[in-house]
């Protein structure tokens, strides 16, 4: 597709002018229209170095709200993150913003493919495939994606390249980097070319704009906002309002019911055996922070289960001796109001571990597919959607290096009221049990339609779930210590 | 003060055992209050490598609600930031949290005036002063501030060290830094003997804790947490509730009401002589642009004036020609709901710009000096108070390496009518206007006392107001360019 591009395109001086004045009125007009419809925007702009991506933009925000636009270039510290799209998960827009990121999620992984030292072809197509997934899900979120491209011959760029280099003024435009890219640019275009038109046939297209001509394809590519802008604001305003969630109380999704019922939960353990075989586990686990710190692995751990199951009780066993500084416990309640201007899965991407940090989800991305889901909290579409993203999450995660380990620590009814019915009597306990947690008990067998779900469908290989046994305290406690350790203990030798 | 604490202390493993336990509740239920009463808490823990403060904080968390307190540790990217305070300012507790720092916000700079090339005995005083005022900040606000430092001798902790090498599971603990620091002990100690006497004075006092004996310091520390916490509800609870400013709006603190009816605001510019004059800043402002970030300087613009005074404009304008990769514009609007669990200048802090970085701010902190002030969003006191903290803030910021440009743009009441009314009439403008500027518009006299106090009382030399004249638009855009281009000049040889 990038060899039909025209090239020869060009706009006289005067025509240019009085276009883009036209136009860029014509955008702050629609920029006002998104704050008003609340649609966030995100731009993607790719190209070959020396198109002059930078002017190209410039020339077409002038008359934009500088306070609802931001351009994310690349970021100067230098620090390269093992989760390559974090980065663009933290600067998502929220409702009404429009991001403008400079060069694509897909760069870093071609540029590692086409200048590094082994050029790993699965590992790229494991990324384009991420990539791809990542773009659906902001999209079926409500994200306007507009995905660009500047094209350019190779002789015309190294033409350029030479008239800028020459100029003192201008010498700095032209990188190291981007005369090694250019070395490679036959490597490149192939590369290119192929994620276009695979991108073309899955639906999700960039637009091709000739940049040999500045004029033209500054008009060029503010015709394309406009274009895709207004027909954002339609969809919009045209958009059904989905109902929410009713089927989602009722029905089991996975046809799988009774993974719960199916468990024993006769396990059980004394409490002097309890006692010293936390002791023991404990000083692993030490030892095993301590691995994972010098190692710089990332880890996460995530807990579910039935209120007054045992999370926190288990958790709190899991840190006991832990050196505080190396994890972190990440409460999740019902998101705040800044939360919730963004995609579900947006607070949880900002507190994802670095090399090093031991991350411990109590609750997750799962109250989707529990609290979300049962309570109408959101669309069926949006739940039923929820089983394939966060797989996909879990995958990437995994992809990336992180060690995902997640827990469902399981009771039954009875043992559920019992506790409650404990807590309210403990004078140290009153706090833990709330109205909400009767309330969601009357709903158990909504909700454990919905657990079944989750935890059939949400049990890829390499993120599959613990299932634990917790009616006895101790048992369950000590399960969760042993899974950890078992998790590692090959891969870490501790 | 350090050489009065008694070593020798120590406590039967018995009396700990029951004392930590009763202790540990008590804490928990403290943990309770805090959460009811909204109070946030920031314990700093600091002292010798070797006194163990990881195990020390684990031995007292553990009844605490994992979900309400962090740890904060050194950053493990090892990225140095040149913003010293900027660390702790992003982790700050929100209220009913606990933040555990693991070594002070002095501990940097005194690694550097002892271990470093060069002593610079200035530049440590500096950064001690700027964390009083930090200190007293944070306190100002509400934050309950509890600071701790465990003590031991010199031979005791090689002692210690030597053991610890020994050991294969317990020899990670000591780092080649712990050694070289523990070399240079008795500069160590008569630096922080020195802080410690000074933060005595001054009331904002060190617990001094023997750490020798293990157990002993487990449960001082705990009882100087529980002291400590207790206060804390007791005065929260027994605040006086600060009325709202009601002489905000009448009073001139500073005593200077003549700065703004003093500025001639008959100047102007012919619109070819505009053009003119952009267009060559303009390209100006784009070498410059590029000089601050190859050189990695971090850059503050700030933007103050009345409804319809021109910023938008005179921003506009800036950017124009600007790669919009090197720049970013933070609008300041009214906090949201998570900003506003915070200190006031804490949304500010966490946008502070990184080495290379021009942030753009579109109004400021100055909010709480004007707005705020006015209409009584705040109490007297906090007002009042705010003069110094800004200049503080400024201080700081400029002390590191910031270059901070502030612009007030002056228009007259009848001008903004004006601009109002025409505002009205256009339909591509009229959004820009709306009832609360009418409203504002009202209240010019009082608005009026409030911007001379700010601009007479936070006007350090550092960082000066640069007053503009605004009347004619194209004269005070003209002019804002030239003020940037001026300060970078000299400096830059650009």
């Amino acid at each position: 597709m990038l060899s039909q591009i025209d090239l020869s395109k060009s706009l006289p001086r005067d025509q240019y002018k009085w276009e883009k004045k036209e136009l860029s009125l014509r955008l702050a007009a629609l920029q006002r229209q998104l704050i008003v419809d609340g649609i966030p925007v995100v731009i993607v702009l790719e190209g070959w170095d020396g198109v002059g991506k930078g002017s190209l933009i410039n020339s077409l925000i002038y008359n934009l709200d500088a306070r609802s636009y931001r351009v994310i270039g690349k970021d100067l510290t230098g620090v390269e993150d093992f989760l390559i799209l974090r980065k663009y998960w933290k600067n998502m827009p929220s409702p009404g913003n429009i991001t403008l990121f400079d060069r694509s999620w897909n760069s870093k992984a071609i540029d590692e493919f086409i200048l590094g030292e082994k050029a790993d072809l699965h590992k790229l197509n494991r990324h384009l495939k991420s990539v791809k997934e990542f773009e659906k899900q902001i999209i079926d979120s409500g994200v306007c994606l507009i995905k660009v491209f500047f094209h350019m011959d190779s002789l015309s760029i190294e033409a350029r390249f030479e008239e800028w280099l020459a100029e003192k003024e201008r010498k700095h435009y032209v990188s190291k980097l981007d005369l090694k890219r250019h070395e490679h640019y036959d490597a490149y275009f192939s590369l290119y070319d192929r994620i276009i038109k695979q991108d073309y046939v899955s639906g999700n297209q960039w637009h091709l704009i000739p940049a040999l001509d500045f004029n033209y394809a500054v008009i060029q590519f503010g015709e394309v906002l406009e274009k895709r802008l207004q027909v954002a604001i339609n969809l919009k305003r045209n958009k059904p309002i989905l109902s929410k969630s009713l089927s989602g109380k009722q029905n089991s999704f996975s046809g799988q019911t009774s993974l719960l019922s199916e468990m024993d939960l006769n396990h059980s353990l004394s409490k002097e055996d309890y006692k010293l075989a936390l002791k023991e586990r404990q000083r692993n686990l030490l030892l095993l922070e301590a691995k994972i710190r010098e190692l710089g692995i990332p880890v996460v751990l995530l807990f579910e289960g039935w209120d007054a199951a045992g999370k926190g009780g288990a958790i709190k066993r899991l840190i006991k001796k832990l050196d505080p500084r190396g994890y972190q416990v990440i409460p999740v309640a019902a998101p705040n109001a800044v939360e919730n201007l963004y995609h579900y899965l947006w607070r949880f991407w900002i507190k994802m571990p670095h090399e090093g940090q031991i991350k411990i989800f109590d609750r997750s991305w799962y109250g989707r597919l529990m609290v979300e889901r049962v309570e109408g909290f959101c669309s069926d579409l949006e739940w039923q959607r929820a089983f394939r993203e966060i797989n996909q999450l879990e995958s990437y995660l995994v992809n990336s290096g992180v060690h995902v380990l997640k827990f469902w620590i399981q009771i039954d009814k009875e043992e559920q009221l019992r506790r409650f019915e404990a807590r309210k009597m403990d004078p140290e306990k009153q706090w833990k049990i709330t109205d909400e947690d009767w309330r969601n008990r009357d709903k158990w067998d909504d909700y454990e339609i919905a657990v079944n779900d989750m935890l059939s469908l949400c049990n890829q290989t390499q993120a599959s779930w613990n299932l634990i046994e917790g009616n006895c305290k101790y048992y369950a406690r000590v399960k969760v210590l042993d899974e950890i350790l078992k998790h590692f203990e090959k891969l870490l030798n501790v």
